[in-house]
């Protein structure tokens, strides 16, 4: 039952658009959920995607609007009047909304506002605008069921069914005095299983959880997650309760998060969209190569400062790319689990001198196969003389050892600095492990080798 | 309002447990939510955190023990008899029983099913230990709200109430024949604004989104998010319900992935946890050591065979670094970059011709940037002579286009053969591109210097 487009639906719709057929077109697409028109837009050109857009009910395509990449919905919000994306608007949730709101320049908000005809969802949505995307406010949306502590069960279920018409989906209900100031919540089971002549509040739960509307959305996350809460109520300076932001908004955070973390750790800054155009991937990618050019000639010096080495032990420089290729390996590997650890709190305190200890340990274990093998291969495979050999095996142990301190130490400093240890994955500790590993090995060298 | 864990409040509690004052630490710990509970137990000590899971209700622990992370909980769990697992297992919805049943021995599952005295709850346990623990029938829960078809919207009222005592949330109500076929879903607010004497054929929704028992839970998850569903039925070969899976489950499967994926781009397989003993993490860890071991010794087998060019043009061999970070960089940001976008269904189709060519360019912008910079440094800095800087210069600009290349194809080519995208991130696509990259280098720089 699960649909799965294919190039006949494609090349159909296309074919429908191009002759104009617009009942046949509206056939085909009825039954097909707002997610999947989303994926057939995609496979579309812009000027047929438009057509779509403005063909159906804006009821189907405000749902698969939210649900197209930036790049692709801004093209095509590109192509409508105010009035046409107003008509969009006023099927969304506010806190929808208010986010393609925020994809649109200062003048063309306010000719989508003054098109919106219903009033309380045109101040909704202003009301939204105000706060940063990444808070709660930016994340809540306005609509929610709400009722007063001191009605009965029954008045309660006749201003739900009422309320209920305007919320797509009812997590919670929230009970407030008669200052609207957050009181706690009703749950639809509770409601459901109590008496029809009980008073709210007798039965509603007054230990709610619950956010601000500065609270920053990794926050929020966090609070979600760590109590398995589907919806959060969202209060203002006053205590006035003033939204609600829902799991699935969560979830897109949550995934935006991991693919940022993701990205870092890969040398990509700023979140970049695989579609995004060339200056600002460049600007995303570009000064990590730089520090990691850096770190290189950073090595270049270091090698010609050993020239007098190099001449007696010619064969040293065929390691170097080992000795930096083993380096760098192993102090992601410690670092990506420190940052993990980091993220999801479990590590801290106590724990993180046992951390390093282990990192240590396990660096010791893997050092000391890697430089037993490559001492072999060194030795009869390349024809290395045994002091040399000897010295690589050790550099190599050493190597590691370092490697793995520096990428269990540097996350955590970072993070009791409050700079997100992110950023020390990746190109960061590579470079570093680079030059500090290339220095190690020479300098062990010339300990060993006596020069 | 939120809870704050603090070494007071630790302290505390290790007193009150020391001196088996339960009165005084039942009165402490009352309010705290289970979540908070559980980060309380992970500070304690063995012995204390064994003592509070005794003590407490086991209401309270069940749901903080699922909180906990795995090693913790096992190391608890082996200190209870099988008397007191069952005790919590009675209070955890089926998923969660089946989740902490999987991590006892075959022997010990016996007992504490046999412990149990709601025979129906032990069967439900049994039956979803049937399911592979990534499948959805591994991921669902038996409880959940049923009705059948033909009844009417009093009587189905009336029968939700006895079964929401028993479901901890309500999501969906799901809609059945009399042979328990799934026919559709009554969402809570339909059945709120429907009249009391409408049937439930004549309101109920017959186009429901539902898995099947041996579904991935990686398409489960997928499903969920991309139709944004809270819940899902989850049916068996015959078409019958037999559970639902909720969005919370799913939250954790996503961030389980999320870390897992990381892990595999910073060269750790297996999933490792920060406090899985040594010998699991050298599994996890070393074979990707080896392979950029292996690649290192490339390297040098290949500097070896161009030691003629070494003894003419000895400076050349201090850029080795700076060309293998480089190359290492630029292979893992352009493989990120693909890795996501295959893993969001992002690309796809016609799209990766586009991606290549967009890699290509993008590469050669932040190739031409690098290899002006170096080309100054080392002619100016390190006194590298014009030629040789030249070529240093070249090299970089094919070694970077090479790297993206790669970077951008070998994912592409493993997905297209069911093979993991995310094994060419991290080590695996920086030891191909050490290796092509420093070949690359010395052939070009021996093209130019003609020797």
């Amino acid at each position: 039952m699960h649909f799965q487009i294919s190039d006949q639906l494609i090349q159909k719709i296309q074919y429908l658009i191009e002759t104009k057929d617009d009942e046949e077109l509206l056939l085909h697409l009825e039954d097909i959920h707002h997610a999947d028109i989303a994926e057939i837009i995609t496979e579309l050109s812009l000027d047929e995607a438009t057509y779509l857009v403005k063909l159906l009910d804006s009821e189907k395509t405000s749902e698969a609007l939210m649900e197209l990449e930036e790049g692709v919905r801004e093209r095509i919000l590109d192509k409508l009047s105010a009035r046409e994306i107003a008509d969009e608007l006023v099927e969304m949730d506010t806190d929808d909304a208010a986010d393609i709101m925020n994809e649109l320049s200062p003048e063309l908000q306010k000719q989508v506002i003054s098109e919106i005809q219903d009033e309380q969802h045109a101040e909704d949505i202003v009301e939204l605008l105000r706060y940063p995307e990444d808070s709660a406010g930016g994340l809540m949306a306005k609509e929610l069921v709400r009722v007063k502590e001191n009605w009965s069960v029954t008045g309660c279920m006749t201003e739900m069914r009422a309320q209920a018409e305007n919320v797509t989906r009812v997590h919670s209900i929230y009970v407030v005095d008669h200052k609207n100031h957050l009181k706690g919540r009703l749950s639809l089971k509770d409601l459901l299983t109590a008496s029809s002549d009980a008073n709210i509040r007798d039965i509603y739960i007054p230990n709610v959880d619950y956010v601000n509307v500065h609270t920053e959305g990794e926050e929020v996350a966090r609070i979600m997650q760590k109590y398995d809460l589907e919806a959060i109520p969202v209060i203002d300076e006053m205590r006035r309760l003033v939204g609600r932001i829902t799991i699935d908004d969560i979830v897109d955070f949550i995934k935006e998060e991991a693919e940022r973390d993701y990205q870092m750790a890969a040398g990509i800054s700023e979140g970049v969209e695989a579609d995004d155009n060339i200056f600002k991937q460049t600007r995303a990618r570009l000064p990590w190569l730089l520090i990691g050019m850096f770190g290189g000639l950073g090595a270049a010096g270091i090698i010609s400062g050993f020239q007098d080495t190099m001449s007696v032990f010619p064969k040293l420089l065929l390691f170097v790319p080992l000795i930096q290729a083993t380096a760098g390996n192993v102090g992601v590997q410690s670092s990506a689990i420190v940052v993990q650890g980091l993220a999801n709190g479990s590590l801290k305190g106590n724990i993180i001198a046992k951390r390093l200890v282990k990192e240590v340990s396990l660096a010791l274990v893997n050092g000391l196969c890697i430089a037993l093998i490559v001492f072999g291969i060194s030795h009869f495979g390349f024809g290395t003389s045994f002091r040399e050999s000897i010295s690589v095996g050790i550099a190599l142990i050493a190597v590691i050892l370092l490697a793995a301190m520096i990428g269990t130490i540097i996350p955590i400093i970072l993070d009791k600095n409050k700079i997100d240890p992110a950023v020390a994955t990746g190109p960061f500790i590579t470079t570093s492990n680079d030059v500090f590993g290339i220095l190690t090995y020479f300098l062990i060298a010339k300990a060993i080798l006596g020069f």
